[in-house]
């Protein structure tokens, strides 16, 4: 039933309850478990490979689930069992992101600084474990100085933030709190625990209610200027002395959680196999959105390490405003997506 | 004649000949006398006020269109006569846009900087002759160091190369060099010498000549990539080692040039009431188009200066990538314009 797509034409389609959400837990909870057993074979231990880390991808899915379902849908469960599970689900996906996302954030940089050096692009490197290298001398043959330079200090400083974030998650894998985490999603894989006296037992009403929170912070966004191409509003305050990140990127941001949990609403009721383009097209600018307002951000800090040369320093200037182009041309991206979408039942 | 407005379904509209080439070619040569005048009496010399200011950008309007005017319409006029003036004008047209393109520069650069402190937008300065000093400390209370120093930086160097090109002019238009201009002109302004005898008699071919030499090169633009916002064209080469200006730019500056040639035949047969919005809009682009890589040249050349802090190189950085940015949008505004432009009678 949960997996089953449900046409919001169908007379039918008004009447999910309990039972969809119970059988989405369920399922999610299933692929928790699943993807923590094939973490611990594959061993999460430095140099892990592939499927170590696709292990990881999968418990962040499944915990980012059900988390959003924990929340969309909370009357319809017990409330102190999902009050403790959340946060600690949060945690969870919390801590496995980070590796991810500083490799991921280096890879960006890396390739935006071979493509700032009109350079060809950089060859893919193989997700390298913690105890992966700097990329190859021969990558950095054709870059300047300053962008030799710049990116050898980005690489230094994300790379020991990635290896430094392995090591918290792989601990985190291995604590009593975690032990504690996955005790309760094997609860959930077998019996979900449903509010006693639910008050209310219809998800249609809680799924549209996730949507217009996602529907009132769109609307709170500068759209307008936004779909207005080079509007150049992305990198005011590129060179203001306010910390990064930038505080205009926030509603953004949130934006970007919203639309995920109305997203996993909906997989709730129409199976992921309804997912709506448009919304994943706009989710995935406001991915990218996230990715190059963070690369910016890690750009502008480097520049600030104590003592590094002029010509590096340069380089991250222009790299710096480089991403936060990338930041003004995702929100372009997610007006012209946001913008195609019709309102749609829920 | 000339400044008579010929609509182009006209059944006379096609007979305009050496007489409407020759009333705007005295008018233009009249008008350049006027300004010579003028800018004398306001005295060029340094500090020279807003009056000379206006004289001189009227001297230089003036030799634009005639030096324009007897390329275009060449078989019309006395070949030797014509072929030993032109390059003078375009001496004297290049000589004196110098000292402005260089305050012009800098006030880009700054209101830039300000900009991107997330600050006022910068007060405006009134256009300082050389002696004028950068600008006033409380303009800079707003920006970080970085910023400041940079801004300080461009000043310094921009201000003495505008010092520089004010001096150039002035004792370029003191010399018996640019005399035997001023004398040429005065014969254009009584008699112009046409052809003995001219193998074309009419205009419109010619001027279709020129729009057509401008047709093919914007052809030759990569005006589809233009078209897509945000396509990061721009700034590749950003951070290469090759000199900039970016040889990217070439092709555009040479439309520019070929754009203004158009313009300039369309004022032969039609008087320039008839410009038409939508050349001017894609000629506005252009300008901005060759300021903006001008202004990104001179942030990347300032980053080189021996000995600068690593704060302030960082900030020619970002404004580097801003003014490359600019220069990706104005290539985005001129195809938007050169697209509604329809092909048109000239």
């Amino acid at each position: 039933m949960a997996q089953q797509h449900l046409d919001p034409a169908d007379p039918t389609a008004g009447t999910a309850t309990g039972d969809a959400l119970a059988g989405y837990l369920r399922a999610q909870a299933t692929e928790f478990l699943r993807a923590l057993r094939l973490h611990r074979e594959t061993g999460g231990a430095a140099g892990g490979g592939e499927e170590s880390v696709d292990a990881a991808s999968a418990l962040r899915r499944s915990a980012r689930r059900i988390s959003a379902s924990l929340h969309t849908y909370r009357p319809l469960l017990d409330p102190a069992w999902t009050e403790s599970l959340r946060p600690e689900l949060a945690w969870v996906s919390g801590t496995l992101a980070l590796e991810h996302a500083y490799e991921a954030r280096l890879e960006r940089l890396l390739q935006a600084l071979h493509r700032l050096s009109g350079a060809a692009a950089l060859p893919d490197r193989t997700p390298a474990g913690p105890g992966g290298g700097p990329p190859a001398a021969a990558d950095r043959a054709s870059l300047t100085v300053g962008a030799a330079k710049a990116g050898a200090l980005l690489d230094r400083q994300l790379t020991l933030a990635r290896t430094r974030a392995h090591s918290t998650a792989l601990q985190a894998l291995g604590s009593s709190r975690f032990h504690a985490v996955a005790d309760k999603v094997a609860v959930l894989a077998s019996e979900v625990p449903l509010a006693p006296a639910a008050p209310v037992t219809e998800l249609h009403p809680l799924a549209a209610a996730a949507r217009e929170r996602l529907t009132d912070a769109v609307a709170a966004l500068p759209l307008l200027t936004a779909g207005h191409p080079y509007n150049a509003q992305a990198l005011v305050h590129g060179l203001s002395p306010d910390p990064s990140p930038h505080p205009q990127d926030g509603p953004w941001h949130q934006v970007r959680l919203l639309l995920r949990l109305h997203r996993y609403a909906r997989e709730v009721l129409h199976g992921d196999a309804a997912a709506d383009v448009r919304i994943l097209a706009a989710g995935q600018a406001l991915d990218r959105h996230r990715d190059a307002s963070e690369a910016a951000a890690a750009a502008a800090q480097a520049a600030r390490t104590p003592r590094i040369a002029p010509a590096t320093a340069y380089a991250l200037g222009v790299l710096h405003a480089d991403q936060r182009h990338e930041v003004e041309a995702s929100r372009f991206a997610f007006q012209r997506a946001w913008q195609k979408e019709t309102v749609e039942a829920v």
